[in-house]
């Protein structure tokens, strides 16, 4: 039994955000029904693909739900979909969704048909408009923060992080609602936009309120640690090293570890500063970094390594996501968050659960991706309890398919 | 009445994530008490600064919550605060730590004091070393997945996207196990490591499967959309734009926009593909670009601004954070989401409550940030209900402090 055993989620989403939302609930235990259309939703073969063309974004994002497919251009599907949000239980009435469905898939009509429902929207902006992360981090100033301190031009992150927040934001707030509704408070539509969440973010982290108080903006620090010490370092044996001095404890122990404490004492004389202060560290971080460079430029890091992680000092090494598997056993199976997971037409590979471990609880295997479909005829059976007279007339009438033929073998 | 009223949640914590986790919990309602040692916490100071020299950092981390100062070398001090955490209330006993204390405050030791303890601590990897988003970031290849393609060297993010994704599953994973507990399930410790929380991401996003089974490693692709059709470009006012062709409507919206159906069409027959599948968008990113870049180079924003919101197009214009606050009224109290706030010793400035919006509740008021113990005296009395006498006591031995005399003068 996993945290979250016993809840039903219905999820209609494409992309990152509500996708991983749902996700993520279903690897604390709960059941999540993703819908789709007939022959995938949008995210259907986002990349990065499999050599045999199947998606593994969509396999990563949808691994431990239940998947059925609907077509939702008849009404009879768009009556099914809607049953399935609004079926009974305790536990379901939980729906997630960044479909933008007008008339009826909103919250105002599916209420009708269950008055304590649960729906999480995540739209693009607060008008409705689209937004992707890809256009929200431009708009609000992040990659004119990013990338080398002599390059003009911004530099957007690679990484989905709007999404990926907005994603765990929507687990929390339907969390929240429906704690809320297990007090006898009722149900409720909760809305959320990518890019309030953007914008939220950045006045919680002081941004906005730096640039109102001190009428500046935040520049571009390369891969420095903003606000105090933390640089990357060039070693001789060609590897780079990111290290850290955010607290006075690791900046002491930086400093033990490199053995530089009298060239250091030399450089506060010199400024006349007192390093210790994690400001001065952040104005003087290129005099620090000429202190430090020589010390690293002169060794492997196999010189350092056990020294410093004897000392307890923050650090790390820059890999790319093949040296880090092939080199850290926090990325095998040594970490019982993965676990190699064959995904049904798709591969077997390395697959990460929720990476929170509940003590009362075993803890989940995160499952498999379903092929599309793979779930249409248990969900009809089971969550609206169709008789199988009444399922196969769907499905002959193509209202809803199940998995392709050949989709579940071809399987690594 | 917010969503989480009645709930209250204790914080012993530190700089991005489970100060974030608190604050989110806070602006949903719930009642959370931020405990730091006499003088603060490592994160006290932590930039940006206001001109007067207060963490605006801290203001946006710990905004709604109350604040106490407790010596935590002496014994008496760590006794109250174990006494604030396990303080009765069937919505209390809720504890959230990145705080690494051996003894007398792990789950252990702190469950004799209430049986049914909901905590969860955060650590830096699952072996409990120091690791921070600084180190986490390059240990996992992402830097080299960052910035402009012809830029040899790792590019880290300026966003701590890790803390700010561990912080909101420290949410989620603290209400799931309430959610638990509510039903008689009793409480439990959730453990999760900031190095599993960003590794389970990449796993999400398909990057590990792709660095397996492909044999590959994601490399720079610049500002680009990665896996479809997205890219940065110059215009005659010298303004940046993003455009997204992502799924095929954008992608259509695009060249009907830009009126380069012909020189498009013209492009797919002398590559011998149909840019309407993604994965070829994606490919010949390079060629579709040189056709675009021409039409933007030509044009002012103005030129085109109307007609691609009138088509809905998914585009963005790169800005600085100034920019974005004097250009665009979702950066501003129009955005039901902002209000100018009154930072007591810090100042005024646009400060953001919860993104989500709970259409059964009334939207929360973001609330202050306390000064540093700002609520000693309430805690004391309120919580653990002690008389003036001992209240005064403490104070007097210097075991608890309250705000600094000067600290609620210097408001702006």
């Amino acid at each position: 039994m996993s945290v979250l055993s016993g809840m039903r989620v219905v999820e209609g989403s494409a992309f990152v955000a509500v996708p991983l939302a749902g996700m993520t609930l279903a690897q604390m235990g709960a059941e999540v029904i993703r819908f789709d259309r007939i022959g995938g939703g949008l995210d259907a073969g986002r990349w990065p693909l499999a050599p045999n063309g199947q998606s593994l974004f969509w396999a990563g994002m949808n691994k431990g739900k239940k998947s059925i497919a609907v077509d939702m251009k008849s009404s009879e599907g768009r009556e099914l979909i809607t049953e399935i949000i609004t079926a009974p239980g305790p536990d379901a009435g939980l729906f997630l969704t960044n479909l933008r469905v007008r008339g009826w898939m909103d919250y105002e009509t599916l209420r009708r048909h269950r008055e304590d429902l649960v729906m999480v929207t995540l739209t693009g902006d607060r008008h409705g408009r689209p937004q992707v992360d890809y256009t929200v981090n431009p708009a609000l100033g992040v990659p004119h923060m990013t990338g080398p301190e002599d390059h003009a031009d911004p530099v957007a992150h690679a990484l989905p992080a709007w999404d990926l927040i907005a994603g765990n934001m929507c687990v929390s707030a339907l969390l929240a609602a429906e704690r809320h509704r297990l007090r006898g408070h009722g149900g409720q539509e909760v809305e959320l936009a990518l890019k309030d969440v953007a914008a939220a973010t950045l006045g919680h982290l002081g941004m906005i309120a730096d640039a109102s108080l001190n009428a500046q903006d935040r520049g571009k620090a390369g891969n420095a640690l903003y606000g105090a010490y933390g640089q990357d370092f060039l070693c001789a044996d060609g590897r780079r090293v990111m290290v850290i001095g955010l607290t006075h404890r690791q900046w002491r122990g930086l400093i033990a570890g490199t053995g530089l404490s009298d060239a250091m004492a030399a450089l506060e004389a010199r400024l006349g500063v007192s390093l210790d202060l994690e400001g001065h560290r952040w104005r003087h971080r290129a005099a620090i970094t000429e202190v430090l460079a020589p010390w690293f430029a002169a060794r492997r890091v196999a010189d350092f390594e056990a020294d410093f992680n004897a000392r307890g000092l923050t650090w790390s090494e820059f890999r790319t996501v093949r040296e880090a598997m092939a080199q850290d056993p926090d990325l095998t199976t040594d970490n019982p968050m993965f676990a190699q997971v064959s995904h049904p037409g798709v591969g077997t590979f390395l697959t990460p659960r929720h990476p929170a471990t509940f003590s009362a609880q075993a803890t989940c295997h995160p499952g498999s991706a379903p092929v599309l479909g793979a779930h249409t005829e248990e969900i009809l059976a089971e969550v609206l309890g169709l008789p199988g007279g009444s399922i196969g007339r769907l499905f002959d009438k193509g209202i809803v398919e199940g998995p392709a033929p050949h989709a579940t073998q071809t399987a690594a």
